[in-house]
């Protein structure tokens, strides 16, 4: 099975990096990171520099596409070559999947119109925009098309993923090789149990 | 406060970008990707480069050190630069981290003799080798040295570490702002509560 994850400036690493951890060690299991052209490409902090070695253009019909999400998604919303690279890719993929703002980028590539979808906690209203129903839930598969909350949400969609696309004991297996046995210190990981006030900060803190 | 999160070939990539999007995250935090020369590291899988952007003699004093884990480690281990870098800058540093086996390298360093320790479920017991006490939890922090159990768990320890170093109201804004509010879809992230005989079939993903 081969992953195509798209990179364009100003994604967030963990988006990319979560999935990527959990489908790379799957046996049998190919990631290449792709943009437009090959190269380091620059996160959303200004401080990580993920290595793109292959060009949309040279790989086209990826197994699977797992686009990213980041501050830089409503530039990228613009740069026909990674929406039309998407949308093109979404014909012949198996599976097509989005981690935060990422979904935006199907959205533009015409891939929701219809389905149910899920973004990051901040914007999840806005992906009807694009003919989604938004669905504030960790992780939303509708037919071929597997969209995750924010960031973190990744992870658990991979694992998701993996389960179907191999089998139950294939994803398990490498969530005991990565230990996701999740303890975060706090609660605060969705709006719904964070402390009142927290949102706002939370969202000063991505753009 | 500046973080150091000291890159080699083969490491495991989430080990250093799940902690690395957290503190990236924190206001006035910045993160650094350092190694003996600039230039992009390649990681386990061989398929996923991040990008050294400062040469570890030229960062002598970070506040935080943050070693990863992977494969690589036990090539690492016989590095004098990298390894008498971490034994320096933990002289000055405020704290000195690992995920996984980052902290064989913490040992190597002399950092973690007399300690309480953790690492990968799968190696636990070879810390004592460094003079540390193993311990099988997700976090532990003995003064100013926190280790992380495997892969995935750098994500809580930076959290944790965020909490006591700047203040719980910024490592949950933290925490929401990357929707760390984990479902994973099985139970199997732990050797106490995966099914019977997957440990073997996961240590086997990790080589």
């Amino acid at each position: 099975m081969h992953v195509a994850i798209p990179l364009y400036p100003r994604f967030t690493a963990l988006d990319a990096v979560g999935p990527y951890t959990v489908l790379a060690f799957a046996p049998g299991w190919r990631v290449t990171f792709v943009a437009p052209e090959t190269g380091p490409v620059l996160d959303d902090r200004g401080s990580l520099s993920l290595t793109a070695t292959t060009r949309l253009a040279d790989l086209p019909h990826p197994d699977v596409i797992l686009v990213p999400g980041g501050p830089g998604t409503l530039d990228a919303l613009s740069d026909p070559a990674l929406v039309g690279w998407i949308g093109a890719a979404h014909e012949h993929a198996r599976w097509t999947t989005s981690v935060c703002s990422g979904s935006f980028l199907l959205g533009a590539a015409g891939v929701l119109r219809g389905r149910r979808a899920t973004t990051h906690w901040g914007w999840l209203d806005q992906l009807a925009a694009f003919g989604a129903e938004p669905v504030s839930e960790r992780v939303v598969t509708d037919g071929t098309v597997v969209t995750a909350a924010g960031v973190s949400a990744g992870i658990d969609m991979a694992l998701t993923l993996l389960a179907e696309a191999a089998d139950t004991a294939t994803a398990q297996a490498v969530q005991l090789a990565i230990e996701y046995d999740p303890l975060p210190p706090f609660g605060a990981g969705s709006p719904k149990t964070a402390p009142a006030g927290l949102a706002e900060r939370a969202l000063s803190l991505i753009g």
